[in-house]
């Protein structure tokens, strides 16, 4: 019997939209809630998830209102432990993960190695303002993990759910040149990733995973777009006040 | 049929006692080859993990020796990678993680959450000499995960391969006093966590965990207290120096 199951959820979040993907892809049925980052409902932490983030996921219980959770719900967190339920949740109807060990092995050691490499580095470029550029050793590393054509390990599956919204944002950051870092340096390396020979893979990848329904139905670029230069003009004024 | 799995790994390092403990406990057949990280083979980079860490799995391929690993085995790595890899092998003939979908993510939430904790704020009491009481946060947060009694999940399972590596490390180090904190800090820390009933709960937990064969077998108390020892030696030694 099939549960029910909340999202709750942020446009906003590159780790909230591992899970929409995912979640897509599956073919659970689910509910979806969008959290207001900027104010949290004061049920959030209490409720459903005490660290006050998001993912969290509400699962099984009466079918409810997402705004008022059941405590008879059990309340789960952390995106890529998401990932991995929700791979679990769908294993016998859609698998989003292959079934053979060594490629389940392949699968998340792309995911540990891209993000640790990605994670760290983007959030001090587009925060702190460091130079675009430093992200291209992380992109190095995606893309002599992937193989030649494809997702990476094969059928589309969670690893390319963790990793898609990273460089989707990425892309979005950089093509508006909306981050702390130098203006123009963004817009500069948008036109390399997207025209030099050497990214090719990633661009293919990215053409891969972007032009799937589960993507396009979870991802909002004008949204981000608009966000990312808001915030960009006061990261860079708040800089520029500082000199 | 049961392919050839040769472990490298290292006595003194947590992370690949993580996968010594699930190894032992899935009962599959494997060679272990110990890593002198001081010194580490020539070969073992360029054939086994380009990361230069221990652990890593090599699978399948022919039964050569270890320090002449061959290209046709599959070399994997990530401590935490390999634990879900051992599971996976091991699912019918001896599970290492619940097979309930809720279960299997409170597992995982487990070990993410407890080592987020711990990794970084151990690291700075055992390396740079933070006040040893800045682990005890991080074990209320393992103490109000674990259930009321028995291992994180139910049976035993790979969360609990995860986290006693870490345990264990810690208490070798607290009650020898050898870290590069003040001395004195840690044996008094360690006689709390001895007594205080408000870590009874640990206390338990870590007599269950290294009560088993699994354990008794892969943990080298001595050996890591001599090593601990002479390495608090040195740090407390540049400590001085430096003031």
């Amino acid at each position: 019997m099939v549960k029910q199951l909340t999202l709750y959820s942020a446009k906003v979040c590159p780790w909230a939209h591992r899970t929409e993907l995912a979640l897509k892809e599956s073919g659970l049925p689910y509910k979806r809630y969008e959290i207001d980052l900027t104010a949290k409902p004061e049920w959030y932490a209490p409720k459903v998830n005490p660290a006050s983030k998001v993912p969290a996921i509400a699962y099984g219980g009466p079918d409810v209102d997402p705004a008022e959770p059941s405590p008879d719900s059990v309340k789960l967190a952390e995106s890529y432990v998401l990932l991995e339920f929700i791979a679990d949740l769908s294993a016998s109807t859609k698998p989003l993960l292959p079934s053979d060990p060594v490629a389940r092995a392949k699968a998340r050691f792309f995911v540990e190695t891209v993000i640790s490499k990605w994670g760290s580095v983007w959030y001090g470029i587009q925060n702190r303002g460091d130079d675009p550029s430093g992200i291209l050793p992380a992109i190095e590393v995606l893309q002599n993990l992937l193989p030649a054509e494809g997702y990476a390990v094969g059928d589309w599956s969670i690893a390319d759910a963790a990793v898609t919204p990273f460089i989707a944002r990425a892309f979005v950051s950089l093509k508006n040149d909306a981050g702390a870092y130098a203006e123009g340096s963004g817009k500069k390396l948008y036109e390399t990733l997207q025209s030099d020979p050497k990214y090719a893979r990633l661009r293919q990848y990215y053409a891969d995973v972007s032009g799937r329904d589960s993507f396009k139905e979870t991802f909002f670029e004008d949204y981000l777009a608009e966000r990312y230069i808001q915030r960009a003009a006061t990261l860079r004024a708040e800089k520029k006040a500082k000199v």
